[in-house]
């Protein structure tokens, strides 16, 4: 367990370098990032490199006594770049060009970008690298790769660059036009094209484009910067011999294919904003109506963070860092309301329990120019400390058991599937407005924290085995190989739980002219009769054995008709609402209503306790728990003391703080 | 009575057909509607003509009975010509040009966008026109030119073609240049033009636009879409002896003129989605702040869609089709509730007691692909029963009593006046926010509806004489011409009901220099000292001895001076509010507030006494009543009973059923 | 105390000239304003000039009397001019240029609007200049240049005429661009700029700008339309001896600043909308969720419109005129609420009592035609008497106690200070998103209105020496200059209260490494330690023997540590949360909390009562007092009677009336 800070020494004078440094060291911190956004300062004039402040800042740094990372700067192109390369600009879905003045403004299919990152990023790599780092003390551990890839909605770029690839990728997809035509079902509105070049990115001037061209454009967006990020990949792995190669991502940002993202790096690194995400996810993930949580005004939303977490860790299915940790107060949310001491400790102890390896603040000292002003830093403007610089020195004092739970085995026993296709299907087709993908996985993941039961967030083409149960709220595109891949689970003793949508969408995005839910339909035994959406305040009764899934179900509804499958609840008119079909060794429920929290609480429950989890008893709002080897890690946000019963004993904590119970 | 199913056999295997034609047949359905987006099919290249699959597809309806509508494919130009020919795409406001991946995405004034239109219809009613349908059994029995014109927001377009056919237009209309500048009042503010080639559309680029401006454009563009249906006409016509032509009207659609449109078309047809209109019109039509009717949750409201029968009733004074009649769960509001067995039917009941000759349910199968996959149809995506197909099985039972409905005479006794110019006009200046024309209107209509009163909505130019009653809420851009028309009618006999703000614009949209209401200030024989807007909470009271028309007056007044009218009702300032004027054998009354439901219910209750018209007692919300004949349609849109009392006898009719009750 | 009207003669038949002149003179008008838009009237060709008519209509308006202010007719370009000299255009922050149809869609930085404006204006002083004017009787008495600069948000243009301009401006401002690139803090990111023609208007293709690249481009905005001013002023004032020259300013406007524009005028004018005042800026003035006040639902927010006066006369430290007084309902708010008789005179009498000399109604009549056909005028679109009218000759009959107020001296003993640097470093970056630099000062503002205390808006710079207080809510952009000026305030005996967020800034938007606040620590005597947000619903006690000075403090707080100051208030906490600091002569206040208007009145009750100001007991809501030399104006905008103590004599005021109280 590490800590380690962001630094940018080209925003401060030389002379200031060594007192930061110190101090940083003073402070506990071992790891510092540096160099990201400093391409205008690594190649100030086209081809001339100037790497003697780095090679100065390097020393300093590292004479201290710190490791460092070095991050690749390519998400902020300098002025003489794109002011004469304009094909390097990104554009809008409505056409229009960004530009030069902030950052993230490039295309990562532009050839331009491309040839010029490349090139900076061999010279960086060749002073850098693996190779050479013996000269600095072997203190440059690793790379992180550009910076936040998608960042500030620039997950998706229209211009005639990605036009080009666009046609090239359906061209190796599709082969051919008619099977693009097949694919896409064209003949709908005389849509058919008869040539490659006809098709574009789905611009807004088009009123409303087909799903399935929707869908393919998100999708080769996603791919367009996994091979942005492999361009870079490729120049460093072979160079950067003991140094480890990661980037930083988003967390529950959805622009990208997060898990194809991470699949070639070491690990993954994260940028958790607790007071940010609440604001920005909330709408997705809670209830519409309903307001995230505040336990404690300035500690955000533990369950979306945490939810967070557990997709960051689901990546790679292994521990993970966070590259960015909020040390104070935020500068992009709509209060940005102010951060008390002990609040960062507490995310930090949140963060190592569900699972990261070393925590990184952002940033060493709150700037004094341009877009990021109002963001604070373990120190003030003024050099003085502030909130995060406070808890760092606490958690010094407590070193030795953040070390102890960093060491503990981690293991969740429950895997949520959450599959980009699916989620992308469903936001350009949610039917309803309020459907999304995010708030359907929601509401088993809070009901599983309520239980303390871990949960990794993982995608369709995990490997399942180690998993008790496995939870796919919504498996909407559902291929055979897909299926194949959750019948192979089931059959070697899994649980499964199925909800609705499910099976109902083509690769392509075309709906099955199959019984739903289509491909699973022999895996769930159990054919869906029809379905529908129930307006707010129209429910149907329920009636089931197990015990407190009570009614009405509402929102989504479907009439679901056994086929090797046994019922476990109907609606009041006779007709099946759950079933349960065994597979194999294994087994598959079918929730053919879209659940309350309530109702998938008391489902989970007693799925929990049918398979053996031992969830505790319900953990009060505010409360959570990670079960880390024989510890349980226990962390309170809110301003009261909570009780928790663990092992049938009730541990007190205190409000903002954490207990450890360890058992045995 | 007849029903009948939009189908695109281009959508299914060749191989389906058959089935689909037979099952069609099984249903009770007589008629289909093929063809209207197959332009890529027809025409797969650019000159290039396959008929061969129409032809298979023609022949294979018809040998099962079926009847034919073909539609022009036009709304849907294939990617070969939109792609080659850029003039053809539509601008929006904002100058940028739409696209191909959708429908409508075209300009009609583009001379391009004529030619191939021309081309391939001249082909299409060269192949299946009336003089050679014998060939084919003589069942194509119709037309349908394209679909659903202005439908998606495309009513108006603002590109270079446009420009160039709106001066010609405004040539035409004004004959000089300072006879434009004289109408438009561009004295103001400099605007004045000294060439025509100084005229724009008025894109958003102007920050507001000169009203006259405006209005002129919004008349333009309607006229260019009536111009570019004759274009079709005139080739079709000529070639289509014993084949009706028609088009599919969008109900309360308000960016075209739809009695233009309607003009030169055997009948009317339109498309009735009773779940997501209320969504659409509910905010233009209910006061403000007030949500449309939820009867039960999967009806609609019938007030809202029974106004959209009635206008089209009265777009020709005759009765009309359901082209497109909503099957089950649509796919374009926010919530897209399902529908529940017996609802389809209730519409179908809806739609025949206000006129519809036919009914053409939309779509025979939910499609796979596309845009519209989340929209139902007769079948489900896997080919087994939806609702609408339950239905409509239903109905057969009862195809006597429709058949019988269907031939009962047809005859509103009132009319309520619904003009585009004063429609446009009011849209361009409210004044006050949330005052719109339709708003008004509805007043007055929802009053006569809980009366069982039927009316048609015509146009200023409709023959009143069949009329006991005519109202015009707002005759707000009144002509000597309108005046004379109106006054016609009264002189014959006519009661003439005006409202505020009558009277007020020129032709051209400019403010008469004449006291209010203008023209009609004559056959009012009242003059308008003042107006003004109230704000929400403020009313004058009312004193008057028309029985339950008590106050206060809100929302918009006029303080009234009689001249050769007397006075009916004052506000307490003693200002008269109400006043009636006899001329001729009839008489005008002038109510110079804005009623509320209640206040306007009160009027027309007195009035319908005076003039006999008969009017049931308050129908309980939810019901309607529609007379026909010697029979009265009783359509109940809640879940629960409800009674009429018709002919002094109560009347019960089921939740989501119907009654028909005869007299004599 | 005069009364004049705006009239544009070029709007109605030459006949009908003389019949309005003799109308105005007996309603008691004295001056009336023409030609500010009839530029295509005085050259509808290019270089060809008629001033036949506008002769004819100076001729007939002076036969009756009047005395004439001309307006230059340069924010309405004609057609010829903009249709072919597309540069004169302005451009929107999207890049979009604006175009021909309305007003003030020109670019100050244009060369060609340049040359056309000095060629028109030239031509019309050379007619009408002050040496000419004897031909005429005198009677031109002024000139009014443009109209309404920046109105209509067009204070700003983004096209490539400013983009050259503004890299101009840059580099006087800073030399050269390594000076541009510290000032800015263009390492950040990677912005660096290493050609003046790399840097752009912060258009939106930029996803968020730099906020000190945006904050000088407001200023470079500002400094545009000042310069685009003194080119005309340049003209006439050499040409117009005898004749004052002002412009028509626009009340709170923000994007330009308005003491610069002014400093150069004769005087202020400006244009007083009361209806549509509270609609526009009540959401910037008032506390988030709180409405503007309706005390009577015709009258508007006398304290917003009361603001407006006293900026308006902070501009210039001097008396101003209205040159555009509401006469009656407008057209550009949502509900245009109608306006009753003795409203508009409760108007001129505020305006008169706030400092006005001269009060011109605008407009004349109602037009008939183009954008402003719904806004009323002294005369109805018929012609006949409108409210204003009528109240305007009720006040003729007042006019003796009109002209002895107008006479009384007029001192405010207080100054809120209102910097337009730090309104725009505020909104572009308000931290939270309801600061704003406004609200913070209204705060203030209310709670001097109900102490009947008149209060100057005065600019940074201004002489201060005559103010016993002076309120710097946020001090916030604090040079040494700024520092020094109120350190001589302070020394020469005056009070300074500072707020929270003071000295934060240096001149180029950086954030200052030195410790709150900054530049202004020393005067203040006291060291800000740290500041936050507190978000609703969250604050902090305080103790302190300010009476009835009570917590909780919130929204925005700062931990106080005094240096020279003293404590007045402490937080629960202990730490300082309000501080006074003796230097020289006077004293500073710091208070280190955002303060509700609650605490801002007992705060200021109690300064107040200390230095002498004698407060009038807390006047009810909608009364109003403004103190001129002995007489006491009181103001009742409520429909109600209203009871002032002035004096210590209770003063009943009637509603919607004013009573002179004089003392001694």
């Amino acid at each position: 367990m590490k800590f380690g800070v962001c630094y940018y020494p080209e925003h401060w004078p030389e002379s200031r370098w060594a007192v930061d440094a110190r101090m940083m060291r003073e402070a506990g911190l071992e790891i510092v990032r540096i160099a990201e956004f400093a391409w205008a300062k690594m190649e100030p004039a086209d081809g001339q490199f100037d790497w003697g402040w780095l090679d100065q800042a390097i020393d300093t740094l590292a004479a201290a006594g710190l490791q460092i990372i070095l991050g690749t700067p390519t998400a902020a192109p300098p002025a003489w770049l794109t002011r004469t390369h304009l094909d390097i600009l990104r554009w809008e879905k409505d056409g229009r060009s960004r530009n030069h003045g902030t950052r993230r403004h490039t295309c990562p299919n532009s050839p331009t970008y491309h040839d010029f990152s490349r090139r900076l990023v061999t010279a960086m790599v060749e002073r850098y690298g693996g190779r050479t780092a013996a000269v600095r003390d072997g203190r440059i551990i690793g790379w992180q790769i550009d910076n936040e890839f998608g960042g500030g909605h620039t997950g998706r770029c229209y211009c005639d660059n990605c036009a080009a690839a666009f046609r090239r990728w359906l061209q190796d997809r599709y082969g051919s036009i008619d099977a693009l035509n097949e694919a896409w079902g064209t003949i709908f509105w005389s849509q058919t094209y008869t040539d490659w070049a006809q098709i574009n990115p789905p611009r807004d001037d088009i009123d409303k484009a087909n799903p399935s061209h929707e869908l393919d454009y998100f999708r080769f967006s996603s791919d367009s910067i996994v091979a942005y990020q492999q361009m870079q990949l490729d120049i460093i792995r072979p160079q950067a011999s003991g140094q480890f190669v990661t980037h930083n991502f988003m967390g529950l940002y959805l622009d990208l294919n997060q898990f194809d993202l991470a699949a070639p790096l070491d690990f993954v690194t994260w940028d958790a904003y607790y007071t940010g995400f609440p604001e920005r996810w909330g709408p997705l993930l809670l209830p519409p109506g309903e307001a995230p949580a505040a336990y404690a005004y300035d500690v955000g939303d533990p369950l979306i963070l945490g939810m967070a977490h557990d997709l960051m860790r689901g990546l790679k299915q292994r521990p993970f860092w966070v590259m960015e940790q909020q040390a104070g107060h935020i500068n992009w949310s709509s209060v940005n309301a102010g951060v008390r001491r002990g609040t960062p400790r507490l995310w930090c102890w949140h963060a190592l329990a569900a699972g990261a390896e070393t925590i990184v603040f952002f940033r060493w000292r709150a700037t004094l120019f341009a877009h990021e002003q109002y963001h604070s830093g373990l120190l003030r403007h003024d050099g003085s400390p502030d909130v995060g610089w406070h808890d760092l020195h606490r958690m010094q004092v407590e070193r030795a058991l953040l070390d102890h739970i960093a060491a503990e085995p981690l293991q969740a026993p429950v895997a949520l599937l959450f599959d980009y296709d699916d989620l992308w299907a469903l936001q350009i087709q949610p039917h309803r407005r309020d459907f999304h993908c995010l708030r359907h996985l929601f509401v088993y993941y809070r009901a599983l924290q309520q239980m303390g039961i871990m949960v990794d967030l993982v995608s369709g083409q995990a490997d399942l085995s180690a998993y008790r149960l496995v939870i796919a709220p919504t498996a909407h595109t559902a291929t055979a190989e897909r299926a194949a891949h959750l019948q192979q689970y089931v059959e070697q003793g899994g649980t499964l739980l199925l909800g609705v949508r499910s099976g109902f969408k083509t690769a392509s995005n075309l709906v099955t002219d199959q019984p739903l839910p289509g491909t699973l339909r022999d895996l769930a035994g159990v054919k869906v009769l029809d379905w529908q959406v129930l307006p707010d305040g129209i429910g149907w009764d329920l009636a089931t054995a197990v015990p407190h899934l009570t009614g009405p179900a509402t929102y989504w509804v479907e009439n679901l008709e056994p086929e090797t499958a046994y019922v476990l609840a109907r609606y009041e008119s006779g007709m099946a609402a759950l079933t349960e079909n065994w597979v194999g060794n294994g087994r598959v429920l079918y929730l053919g209503f879209y659940p309350t929290a309530a109702q998938a609480g008391a489902l989970l429950t007693h799925l929990a306790h049918q398979i053996g989890l031992k969830p505790l008893p319900p953990l009060p709002a505010g409360l959570l728990a990670y079960r880390r080897g024989h510890d349980t890690v226990l962390l309170n946000f809110t301003d009261e003391p909570l009780t928790a019963v663990v092992d049938g004993r009730s541990v007190v904590v205190n409000g903002r703080d954490i207990s450890v119970h360890s058992t045995g």
